[in-house]
């Protein structure tokens, strides 16, 4: 029921505002005070190390690059199509955990008594739910058993034979260990089990070698258009790597967190001083509690933390405002990251 | 050699020692310029859950208490002799883990195959040097297997299997299953599959039941004369826990932290909230980077960010000063606290 006056209040305002709009000093302002297109971004890494121009033929150069890029699209098309962050870093890590070119999924590095043990974890910053797995072999991608944990259990963390079991329930892929196999880790147990042994000679205390040249665990970090941000990393862990050893990756707030208050973060590199500092979680507390912008807070960790305790590898972060920011203390990092801006970087080495 | 010089400049000097030690207003001065006392303490916790007065028994009321106590005194024996932080965690740890009151060594909780699996960790807050076990079934102490892997390795974690073929290396002692097991726990067991029965004909994806009754995990914290902070903890985990769930208590910076520039902290309770707040660090941080004292910064965590994810449970803590703090948003916690200064404190409940 519409009685005159509410007629006459309605057609006088359609009026005003039929005429605001056609007014071009009007619209202006009105086009201005619109949101901005609505930022979106991922950011990607396949892990830090030894990564030198001289030590890559042009071959490797161009596999690692055009791999990256692959993973950076298939996240970047999720987001652009207005997909979650959990499902862009999901798509990007699946990229490069498939590609024996790193060591996540296929390709993963081998431990002391020849076998493939995986880990992984992922985070939303929006729930601050998280997930991960660690010691898994049959997995074919460990970052998505890590987000079944996250939506499907209270738990965090599930691990070995357990999570496996778990996993079965789901409609996941497995694979037998040939699947995982690739003979370029297979060479690289051989050759740290060679050195490990010429090192047990003179220290006996030394249960683990460390082979700085092998590094390679993949992670991802992605801002949706609702703002929410993801972070998720997967890895093989370390080359004749002992004694079930779990190193930070499925660790949340050490290889990987999320928060929208603040950023996202995937770490890569000697675990075990990413989870002395707590070096993702200590990333985002800079930047909550102490201002730091994103390069000031990873500059800090990586240059400042890690490195005073000996610790090496690198990060990559991406901010609440889309921001994205990288820092390793090796010679280099396959990275790479994409924004709705326009920009697409991909970089191995430093400069 | 001395020549006459020297000596001369040597008896003056002697002279004026003596004339300025048998002032007695130097002598005062001299005392109140002296650093006091040097101040030590250690806190300790067996779990937070639902404990209240009206639920136990007097005899409970007692064997509690004085169990505490006994951890205490353990703990600050060494300290007093001028022992380190990480040796007075470790005492006090074992009394609580060989004690079957606390779900920690004999008496841990039993999984949902009816198996015992303890995870335990430690760090040094000097070097913040830390090391941590998870999923032990046969080590009679498992903080003593993680001090071994903080002093022994190069890594922070071993899990499993491998962290027992790691520890058969070394002095520890292992007892078979029948060490561990205690009626009363089995009991819990038997009951939560019960209810989990029930509670999967609601909905099959509860794959795990929380008895917010039987939490019980230990955990210490102390300073010692050198001004150096550890913290541990060590657990059962779960009752009825399954697919190799790993909670809060072996993560350095959820379950445990040590810093020398702030404090250190042992928590327990629902692990998953303390995992995903990384409670332990973020008590750290709140002292380092917003300048809260522990008992704020406890209170934000337990009370502002575990409380809003629905987690529970509490925290014990102490600063590089000597102060201590613990909180918790249960109906009680066992928990117990000496200083140097001569407090000792005991208590249960809630006040």
């Amino acid at each position: 029921m519409i009685n005159p006056l509410q007629k006459i209040i309605t057609v006088s305002l359609s009026l005003f505002f039929f005429i605001a709009c056609n007014n071009p000093v009007k619209n202006e302002i009105e086009i201005e005070s619109l949101p901005k297109e609505i930022p979106f971004a991922l950011v990607i890494h396949g892990g830090a190390g030894t990564i030198k121009k001289e030590y890559m033929t042009p071959e490797m150069e161009t596999a690692y690059t055009n791999k990256l890029q692959e993973a950076l699209d298939a996240g970047y098309q999720v987001l652009e199509s207005g997909g979650t962050a959990i499902l862009a870093v999901k798509k990007a890590i699946n990229i490069m955990e498939d590609s024996p070119l790193f060591n996540a999924g296929k390709g993963a590095v081998f431990n002391s008594l020849g076998k493939q043990e995986m880990d992984a974890s992922i985070m939303d910053g929006k729930t601050l739910n998280a997930g991960a797995v660690t010691g898994v072999s049959h997995i074919k991608n460990p970052i998505n058993a890590a987000i079944l944990v996250k939506d499907s259990t209270r738990h965090v963390m599930l691990s070995g034979f357990g999570a496996e079991e778990f996993a079965k329930q789901y409609d996941l892929k497995f694979e037998d260990e040939s699947y995982f196999f690739t003979d370029k880790r297979y060479q690289q147990l051989l050759k740290a089990q060679g050195k490990e042994q010429a090192l047990l000679e003179i220290n006996t205390l030394n249960v683990e070698l460390i082979d700085n040249h092998q590094y390679g665990t993949v992670g991802c970090v992605a801002l949706d258009k609702d703002h929410n941000i993801a972070a998720g990393t997967s890895t093989g862990g370390m080359t004749n790597k002992k004694f079930g050893r779990i190193g930070d990756s499925p660790i949340i707030g050490a290889g990987t967190y999320a928060n929208n208050l603040t950023c996202g973060v995937s770490c890569t590199g000697t675990g075990e001083y990413f989870m002395r500092t707590l070096a993702a979680h200590e990333v985002s507390n800079l930047i909550q509690y102490k201002n730091y912008d994103l390069k000031k807070a990873l500059h800090q960790v990586i240059h400042i933390e890690i490195d005073s305790l000996g610790g090496d590898g690198g990060m990559i972060s991406l901010d609440k405002n889309g921001n994205i920011a990288w820092n390793f203390n090796t010679s280099g990092m396959y990275r790479a990251y994409k924004k709705s801006t326009g920009e697409n970087i991909v970089k191995l080495y430093e400069e």
